[in-house]
């Protein structure tokens, strides 16, 4: 899949496509229909996997207004197709909720591998542009003017911290199976299995199946789902911050970095020569718009009433796909930005040189202060043992997610 | 073309798909080649249309990367399918800015002309409703409560003056052309046309083409698509406000109101029988996602910078599509629940009069206080003038649009 | 006013503060006083300024949590202090809706007296700044690399198409009265007055006195508030715009443009020297956090139900006042950016012909595609006639509102 | 404190006023004097706490514009006014941004302080509840229609879920100091300390001093701020969905629950009687209002450039002023609304009883289904046992903080 607004859609792949979310609502229906059929509820089940496809979604998507969603006319098409003994059975004791939510919860484990993936090659990135500039002397800027010297290695230690920090909400977020019924009483379920202790191993069974996580119904509790688009947005906060940071740094009076070269990358339609930085624009857009859609999560969130919200829950489907989608464009482009990125150390040399004087201007004054002659060396402080602690927590996260 | 992730897509038909946007770029390249052409400054022209289509569009997507637009994956195939003579001089002094946001606006335009119409028939149907119901009182109320007697008209008068208001604000939206060159000095062009002068008459000769709005070089001043989303979002906003009246007013225990009965429409996987509000479901969805994103692109508009923006004009595209489309679907939506919605008027009295003693606690307290004895009517004060008033606004701007 | 979290504030001078607000719902109560008395509905009228003061803003604040509002408690002060035979007439016919929209509105109509002062001195800030620049050749930069050449004048154009931009949304802005009684029928009025007839007349009466225009009730059709936020917001989308340019060309690798020098002003805690952009830095703080504002505004306004919403309309108040207060202080800050900025065309020369030939490359190609020689200019196109457009533009604005 | 624009203001105390944050910095240059005067570095300590002092607040606020923070304006007083001696040590080796930050999250920890002991309350007052009404049936509502029986008590598990989700997200928010110099190299420090190694301990010392976490510097690793902004979120999202919930039930047509009764609670300036429910009409109004703002946060840290940003730091400080005491005063209604929430039974009973054809059409449709006889029971299929695993979670939690 690609969409020509949004440019690197295409490295998004199949994640959160209508294809992904309409197999994964199957994927529902197929465990509930095998845990029945496993606990003599059913008569038995029968393989619900290609009975629907690319061909049926425009049908099952027009058919969703009349209900609110895509469930009644995908059990519908599910039972007209399956074999007809076992058929019958699909959907028996679920509500819609309880697909559309489980459904999307097996798109976002995907989403949520692809961002652990993506997270760690750039950890391993950043980690490797640290071991060669730890030492790599430039100018410091803050406010946009020059403020005390740095290292390159340190300015990466800063981006490492923001990544580890959304890897860290990455890794807490929680993937729950929803399975309540129409009010969250699992009454159908219940009357189906013969009691509510039957009907807790039965739900038990089928979130195992689906490998999600066990969980009371959350109809109206939507925690999991802000969650996810916090950390998708804390993603996006750090991987914004590297975008600008590069985005300063290659302007041609600058040019202590650049992007990795690629044939055609960053060209003009009308400027021969040109060489944006493309992806750093790219992933600066995802950092922009990120924000809001996690915002609409939120507060869909904070208006959900009665035992199913009307409208508040509806808005969550298209902003976690865009979110979803968005947030691994990104991950993807900084990762190959962080990969492939070109530091021109003559160049900071240079400018640190022809800055030093402003730039040990604190330094200076520190020691008029004190009285103390100025030190001769390069202003760096406790640059080396920041960036220690950077790179061991960094250790420590590779290892443990290893 | 419809989205499994937002029932009721399809409504919008072929607004702002890839398609459509990808052949509105297709005729700002046209336009411009025609308008050089006929100023013999290229040899002559050639139809562009059919020359790229659906087929296209995942290869120029995929292209549109490594420039950050799919501009110059369109020239390229272009240039290559176009008869060799003219093929050449396509796109010759635009850049592509120019192409993507003079191609948005013609797929805006078309979103505009569409919401006109929608808000035509809704306040056709409002004038029909409060035609009927000027008189049919019913029970006001206030932060949930009973408050004191209005009519049903005059509700639906409320709803009618943040019609006309959303309607005001479509009405006033400019639909600009962008032909800037690189950075806004139309430097090419003028080297093309021999002169400033020169540019200037081809400028306005192809935006006449295009029907659009002739307009400075608006590259990194974005009001022109600010207005647009903050104009979408005045519509939304009305319509929401429609709709949670309406959830309110068809809960079982009040039932005032019933959307349009249709078949199968606000159905239940699992309950027979249950027929939820599921228009208004939907419009309430639309409207509480849409503010973000008008807000996304207020953002964008103030991060601009430079000649071309470094990754804020990139949120704009597809915030424009989403934010168009939803509006467009929730525009008919609003359209069908107002045409045929249901109002029960024995409830209407029957409520009013259940709670008639608290209604008038105003009223006995008014005259209470000035000692006169409390009038025996039916409380309605200035109810008929502001509806005739309102009434009256609505047949103006039904006059000065037909 | 000051507040120590939002850096000069106190520019905002007392807009919108709580005092402001109170002492308008204080003329708002003092109007309909004095307009029923003129119509010898009540028995005479009292002068109510100077009867609540700053000393009771606590109590009247602490009193408003009980109904949600602070008119009651303000009410209840305003008839125990006036003078007995008129006291008890304060605020009859009116509702606490009524009070509050309509003292808002009088504060904002404060706030946009002085925005359109702020605009015109921007205004002709820029038009002097053109005057001087509009031949001073700078590099053009798009996505942050060199593009073509342009002048300052230029780009000062461009900043000034945003602020025209934005003034034309003040223009438009409505501040109407809000005067509907309970639930927007005007029942108690029109019991009072005698008639819907009399009614209307006393409320053209009331509403003339406050200055304020003509309504039909809006309590639950809130346009009028987000057009206010709406403008307010593309203010500071295009100071934004200006101070994000500023920011880029005042880094000391690029030098362009300095802020005005004041005393003190962008020095550090421990830098000697620095200079930081303190005034661009502040701006842009605003125009990223006024969009969601200015968002919140709309969800407010797309979540009204009943007569009276049950918490949106509560959001409105401290959002305009923030939003308010905060685009005052943009306003000055840009004004004064704008007045003093410096501008070294020196650098800007240098750099241009540092770059000349990155510059020029579109220039070359043109002319290598048309097979004529390259020109030996400075490949500015139209941009005179850009300028002389936007400042044709700007002086017919100015001449509107002299 | 009050605020006249935010009813029930002054339930947040003196929680990050501007006094509060004030003191608050002063107290961070007091650890830093005493930690380096432990340390030997400064010849001495002296007692900052009241040398400056509300009186002062205004000075220091109007001075901030000038570098951006209100950190220059504080410190020149502090060393004037301070003891000769130790004065002209106060603030050596910090940077502004040090002390805003580190003074932001003491102010942040009382918040999160207060929000944990609400928290607990409303975790035990929904407990109560549930004790009281785990039995007690009433019509379940899905998208505003019946659905299926529930139980009071099975609802308020529902709420309950939603405030432990929030409590976990409160839990695990970090406070940490921020002590980085002027690029986050401590070079300052280690000059005075003599080495990093001592400057390590030495901000190991002055962080205990304070009572925060340990860090590394995070001038633009903004993830400890975005996480309190998305924990208060959570917060405002459990609440606004309690207020939902309550604004439905006590519509006076379904008058299930009810307000808490306080004298003039719920009053209005012109309607005797009414009963407005207040309390959850301002919860809603922060639910509403909160997302924007933590969103801002999101924003700000995704705009993070250089060693210290250029504007997008500057918005974070009012914002987490406003949202922090806006969910304390949602977090204190809250409480108070779930202690004294008033629950009709009789109500539920009569209204799930008149609509038990309706609330049972799932239950007779499964045993047509299955063929069984349908059975004569309330149809609460699993709702003991889900009330039970949420009581479980709610002690574990109360154990785990008490």
């Amino acid at each position: 899949m690609s969409d020509l607004f949004w440019a690197g859609d295409e490295r998004a792949g199949e994640l959160l496509t209508e294809q992904a979310w309409l197999a994964a609502m199957v994927r529902v229906e197929q465990a509930w229909l095998d845990a029945i059929a496993a606990r003599r509820i059913a008569p038995g089940s029968v393989a619900l996997t290609g009975l629907v496809g690319p061909a049926d979604i425009d049908g099952i998507a027009r058919g969703a207004e009349s209900t609110g969603t895509p469930v009644l006319p995908l059990v519908t098409l599910l039972r007209e197709r399956a074999d007809a003994a076992a058929a019958r059975w699909i959907h028996r004791g679920l509500t819609s909720q309880d697909v559309v939510d489980t459904g999307l919860m097996l798109c976002l484990r995907a989403v949520v591998e692809r961002l652990r993936a993506e997270l760690r090659a750039q950890i391993e990135a950043m980690t490797g542009l640290i071991a060669l500039h730890r030492h790599t002397v430039m100018a410091g800027r803050t406010l946009t003017q020059y403020a005390v010297p740095i290292t390159f290695g340190l300015k990466v230690s800063g981006w490492l911290t923001g990544v580890l920090d959304a890897a860290d909400a990455v890794d807490r977020v929680r993937l729950p199976a929803q399975v309540g019924g129409a009010a969250g009483t699992r009454s159908a379920i219940a009357d189906l299995a013969g009691g509510a202790a039957e009907a807790a191993e039965l739900i038990i069974a089928a979130t195992r199946l689906l490998g999600l996580e066990q969980a009371l119904p959350w109809h109206t509790a939507r925690a999991a789902v802000t969650a996810l688009g916090d950390a998708m947005v804390r993603c996006t906060d750090a991987w914004g911050h590297i975008a600008t940071d590069v985005l300063t740094l290659s302007r041609p009076e600058i040019a202590e970095l650049a992007e990795p070269d690629a044939p055609g990358r960053g060209g003009s339609s009308t400027m021969p020569g040109k060489r944006n930085p493309v992806l750093s624009v790219l992933i600066r857009r995802a950092a922009i718009a990120a924000p809001p859609l996690a915002s609409t999560l939120h507060l869909a969130a904070s208006l959900a009433g009665d035992e199913r919200s009307d409208g508040a829950w509806h808005t969550e489907w298209a902003s976690l796909r865009t979110l979803g989608r968005r947030t691994v464009v990104a991950a993807a482009q900084t990762t190959e930005l962080l990969t492939g990125l070109r530091v021109d150390t003559d160049r900071m040399s240079a400018t640190a040189a022809g800055s030093w004087s402003t730039l040990t201007a604190e330094q200076r004054s520190i020691a008029a202060f004190t009285g103390a002659d100025a030190p001769q060396d390069d202003y760096l402080g406790s640059t080396q043992t920041v960036i220690d602690d950077v790179l061991a927590r960094a250790a420590a996260l590779l290892d443990s997610t290893r």
